[in-house]
């Protein structure tokens, strides 16, 4: 079948034909619709330092996708030949005191999918049963590959109650953008957002900002309390790993305010713990994965109901073979998801 | 000034003109822009057991409002002249344990506006400082008044998230058909809604409901069902005060589901705890008022973000002295939320 | 082996040699130490109503128990020959969406041990690995078959921070008298108990109640007043099943409070939802089983700091032959919970 | 009256004859019967930069304290003449947002007693009614003063349950001793404490740690990672400012954990969100003040029920003419709080 390989400890990405996976007893071959190009991907293409230490190449790249069960192995029961699947990315063991403890997507002996194990950019892939998602029949199959990013965008947001408040929103990225349409789905009053692509801006405005800021051409600050009555937002969400944008969402968040962490910093930051988040009394929790399969739940939910219209964050849809093209896209931030077919 | 009074103890009100009120030094005099009809007042119109028992005529009836403030005592700091103001109409004490412990809407000492002390079916109403909110200037006028009640349908919505949730709710009258376009604002996925009038569910329609029934014209348990994979809804909102409606929620709430109580039910009711409520982990809150002030905050940040329309909530609008005419039309089923004009 | 067996559909028990289990690929085999005797033992025993519907004998009674493994099948990964183990007793099917969702305890296909499975009133029982829990080393042995009640004590006291409450408990049976040594160990600032067997009330106090009332010697409600300044308390646990009982719970709890409900009805109960539950904001809790395995581990952890001494609750240990005398204990309301060694 | 006067923009303080507070009309007298240094008046003492920028001399000092109530201004309600009160010391507006939104420990316009008015290093002290708290009659009145800082010990410990957790806590200065017999009473099954004087330490094996550690004499991260079967602690409580203590709390805190951060750190602090917070999941909150009044209420339930014993943290008591040597004292690390008697 046909693969996109991490061949060689270097950059790029090699389109090749492999050999189909073999299923073992609790597994299941999936035949892939359509898969979604993440930012870790990009890591990998690009071999950063921390693919370097983390990916053994050779490799089939690629976890967000969804597509058709055809071959299930013998003690597989949930899952039937037929399902519309998409796939937890995170593989957790089921064993260790994380997963007895219901946080699997902390579990101490984590697989991802295609970081760790062969991917979803290919014409088939196989997964274990366990962190297969069976699809609501009707979603549209085209979003389905986006639920495992859309469940970060969902833990983000409801890390706590998003009801009745005004929100920041610091990163417009991917995820940052389906953050906007969940908390403006959720019910958030006013939806700030900045990002330093005004690409990305636009974007951010058909998904339910109501005030974009690029804050190289404006003063976020200023903006963010005249827009909450010189008081800052209730929520900010972190979602770009960027030091200014965590400074800003700190900074911005009024007393008793709540900030959730998804963007990841590449290296230590400086907080002024005393005035930014003691004396305010502030909430923050940090975010990975999301909660298996709450988060699923919702997110299927949402897609199926059609209260969250995802179309404004599909902005390129190519063929397999044509990663590498989405994968600069991507670098130039001129995109929002991009999503391949075998 | 014109005000409508509860005058004998007997059925009826009587429109007269009565000396202005005179404030105390921690009090505002409010003219009175808009009010609206509860069936609070209907109760008081029609003299039944509890106003009988509650009730000491003549008494100015009427408590949601909204106006201008036009005059204040002395010691008044926070509200000023000219302030566009509504009332938290649970006059509390702010000295008992409840009030002391921020739980403002169960004071021990309550009073409530327009049932223990002279209310705002009047030309001019006086409340102390301490319950008045001043509405932001963005908030339409005209729905000003309604906001008493949608602070109860908030806080039986959210009384938990309501995000990505399945949801009935038994019961269209006013605060039921408010509290639909809570919950769909609040983004929950589905939403039915089950009322034995039909002109009610006509309405439910307009404010989001997904799905509408007449218990009396179809059966709503297969329905719930069909529409909830066989599993039930996630949140139950019972919003009628009658017995089968509770029976309803209690049967068609999931495992691990939630039950949200604000219907008053004249009798003791006949419950299956070990069934319908142990074996299933229901969570049950019982509702009463609102929070003061954070469901107010909410409350206005909800009509100032016009995230929420409650036009079709509003069906008439009468001049004060059609006071009567008013609460024949609640009486007969065939109206929302009726304003009066002074 | 030996074993006690509900042989016939018919009142009592048999003690019986019969073959050893013979366990599959993800099952093991646990030599039983020590079990305990439960109140639905007692129902099978009696051949009551719920029995005559639920149980096929043959069957191996018995769930509460703790022992060593001594053989495992050839998929099990987790547990280890020679770990001593106790087991969730609520065997769940993995698959369902209560099972996804992480609410295992409600799974749609749940298989409970000793009554729907083979249990562990014998000298060996087999369970599925993933029911499976490993007891640390700390732990007394004696008290390691106890901690499946105890979960449901933990649970109960824990649906909501129990810190600095004021608590009714109503029921002092075995899990009523852990509930007390847990709220105790969680730090509510006064337990007061009501039972109509004083001999449980003797053991009530050891366990840390700071008030013991027999409602039939003395008046709960004067008794609950008085110690709460005429408030009520904070926190009710019902944890008998009487409907006086729930009464006393509704009543007592004051406003905005918290009742928990463990104890199983028999028939429909009447409650007066709008005094006792609506106008004072209670929040209701039905509870059953215990989460899985986050309950374990807060069990585990009171036994192995020993800051919870569960030792007043054992009033009597017998060897595995002598279940009926057990039994018939436990029905004249004279004991605690009650050991039994194979 | 007798007072302890900061009168001099410069480092001490004077005792000092001024005349008697004049007490406005919402207004009360108390006659002090016991005081408390905290470490904000040896801030005062030392003329700090802190100081220097908020005082304005001159100051009557202190802010712990508990004593009678002499004289009441005319509009006081709730509080009568003889009452034995103390006072939350944040003296809020009851007007701002944060006022009306519940949060008045964070009032936009808060005056702290004994920093920007006069305190209660005196015969006698003038304080708000509002602020007031009636002590119950059976709190041991020497204790009553030090229940403003107990009101932070909880609040730091219970931002979420601890009841069954493992816990660090960084800092065993007065308020930390007051958290370790927090986290005691209320459920905590393992309390492992650091801290860089031995004499605290002491002390805080009295209140009721498992594990007391100074980390210049041995290795912190070794001894939690080995009590905690190499997990990490489910929380950590972070008392102390100091850049390496609150290291020590996110890094020694398991994933999904519970950081709470009451210290005051005097510049910015770095951290690695990405591997310590993010990855982790933890959730941080920062805590100031104390929740009012709710926190009053369980702070008084502690002393008057005797579920904790706050004596070892007593370490001395002086006279008020021996403030100073009790301001020494303190900045040598050999006591734990310090009473003083007007």
């Amino acid at each position: 079948m046909k693969a996109v390989l991490k061949k060689e400890r270097d950059v790029g990405f090699v389109i090749e034909d492999v050999p189909m996976p073999k299923i073992g007893d609790d597994e299941i071959l999936v035949k892939v619709e359509v898969a979604s190009i993440c930012g870790t991907d990009v890591h990998i293409y690009d071999w950063n330092e921390w693919a370097q230490n983390r990916i053994n190449p050779p490799l089939i790249v690629g976890h967000e996708f969804a597509g058709v069960v055809v071959e299930k192995g013998k003690e597989v029961k949930r899952i039937n030949i037929g399902d519309f699947v998409s796939a937890e990315t995170h593989i957790y063991c089921n064993h260790c005191d994380m997963c007895l403890m219901n946080h699997r997507e902390v579990c101490r002996n984590l697989k991802i999918l295609g970081v760790d194990t062969n991917g979803a950019f290919a014409e088939y892939v196989k997964i274990p049963e366990r962190v297969a998602w069976v699809n609501p029949k009707e979603i549209p199959h085209k979003y389905a590959s986006i639920q495992e990013p859309l469940g970060n965008a969902v833990d983000t947001v409801l890390s706590e109650d998003i009801s009745g408040k005004t929100v920041l929103i610091t990163g417009a990225g991917p995820i940052g953008l389906l953050a906007i349409g969940v908390a403006r789905v959720f019910g958030a009053t006013k939806i700030i957002v900045s990002d330093l692509s005004n690409y990305h801006l636009e974007i951010a405005k058909k998904m339910g900002a109501d005030v974009v800021v690029n804050p190289k051409e404006a003063n976020l600050r200023e903006i963010v309390l005249n827009e909450t009555n010189g008081l800052g937002v209730d929520v900010a969400l972190e979602m770009s790993g960027a030091k200014s944008a965590l400074s800003d969402a700190l900074k911005l968040t009024k007393f008793l305010g709540r900030v959730s962490l998804l963007g990841l910093f590449d290296n230590n930051v400086e907080i002024n713990l005393t005035d930014d988040v003691i004396f305010k009394k502030l909430r923050i929790y940090g975010i990975t994965g999301r909660r298996i399969f709450e988060t699923w739940q919702i997110v299927s939910d949402l897609l199926r109901s059609k209260r969250l219209d995802v179309s404004p964050v599909i902005t390129h849809e190519f063929k397999l073979e044509e990663v590498e093209k989405g994968i600069k896209l991507m670098k130039s931030h001129q995109s929002g998801k991009i999503l391949l077919h075998p």
